[in-house]
């Protein structure tokens, strides 16, 4: 069980397939965070990679709360969290809750790809920060109402995944055992035949 | 008004800021398709790529419908498509259609990171097109209803974006005035302050 955070990380990798993003493969979801801030300009080009998205309209409808350690922002998405997720996500140094516009600006209609474009911009934010050597982890553990309350976030705006942001610590460093057994434990994924299809239930083969 | 693929294609860069990965920088949604298929290989490893993307309780709610020109998957997406889409999405080789599970495989409860799910593993399928020198273009303007029943789409999945994917082709083959004016306009998005927040409409600052 006692595996060091180099030991995890290469574990966690995707097999590699020639061509595929390195980022793409070495992406996965730590709980144990070093204790290491962020640099400014490490965040701000993390979202220079979420800005170029893509969305319906360009309707850009992300909006990222981003709450770095000590300050209000970080201590409301903390409080958010449910308790499990408490446990192990106050060690990153950034927190992050990402909203998304419901309607779309030029015309005040439903966007019903608030939700999916949201989710695309966290895959830059997310893939970006693999790229910078840093770690993530997204939450759908939080209490959404929770944290409308806390930021008096309008009901145009639809409350997404909660994001750890940070560097990996030591696995020894988390306090559960069944953390440290989710930290360890290699990532698995449906074959491409599951999901890859040429119509409904039916492998596209390829 | 006479612009080549390759003047088009610099012109749609997104600025070079160090350490962006650049098919974050390169990625965006042409409308000219040249005529040329892809190789089964490079779409093998482009859903190896989506096949890695996160999601909650790693349920991996997506599926991929893949139709290539001239199947049957290829004309029921085309047919679902709106109309204006259709006049130009018909020359890329590959249509692809993305679905995502309503409930939780695990418990039946309702997985309010579907949609989000789904657009993210779209991010890692646009992004790593464009890695392969292919390019992509996400429409939401399809009509899921007539996808539904084409496919005989169970209620329990949601309809997401349709995707044209293939080889950038000139922009003088488009057909249609419009078109070609959307095709050589810059890509545009709004600056971090409006999108990185530290309170509700409070930039973050970063």
């Amino acid at each position: 069980m006692s595996k060091t955070a180099a030991e995890v990380d290469a574990l966690k990798q995707a097999p590699d397939v020639q061509g595929v993003i390195p980022a793409i493969r070495k992406r996965w979801s730590t709980r144990a965070f070093a204790d290491k801030a962020i640099p400014s300009e490490t965040l701000a080009k993390l979202f220079e990679a979420v800005r170029w998205s893509a969305s319906a309209f360009n309707e850009q409808p992300w909006r990222f709360l981003v709450g770095q350690k000590g300050d209000e922002t970080y201590a409301k998405i903390l409080g958010s969290l449910v308790a499990f997720n408490q446990l192990w996500a106050g060690k990153a140094p950034v927190l992050i809750l990402g909203l998304t516009k419901k309607t779309f600006a030029h015309n005040g209609n439903p966007n019903g790809f608030a939700l999916y474009d949201l989710g695309s911009a966290a895959a830059h934010l997310t893939l970006q920060a693999t790229e910078f050597g840093l770690h993530t982890h997204s939450m759908a553990g939080l209490d959404a109402d929770k944290a409308r309350a806390a930021f008096n976030i309008p009901e145009d705006f639809a409350i997404g995944a909660a994001i750890a942001l940070g560097y990996q610590g030591e696995p020894s460093s988390l306090s559960d055992e069944h953390m440290l057994t989710l930290e360890i434990a290699p990532r698995t994924r449906k074959p491409l035949s599951e999901i890859v299809l040429k119509a409904w239930e039916t492998s596209a083969g390829i």
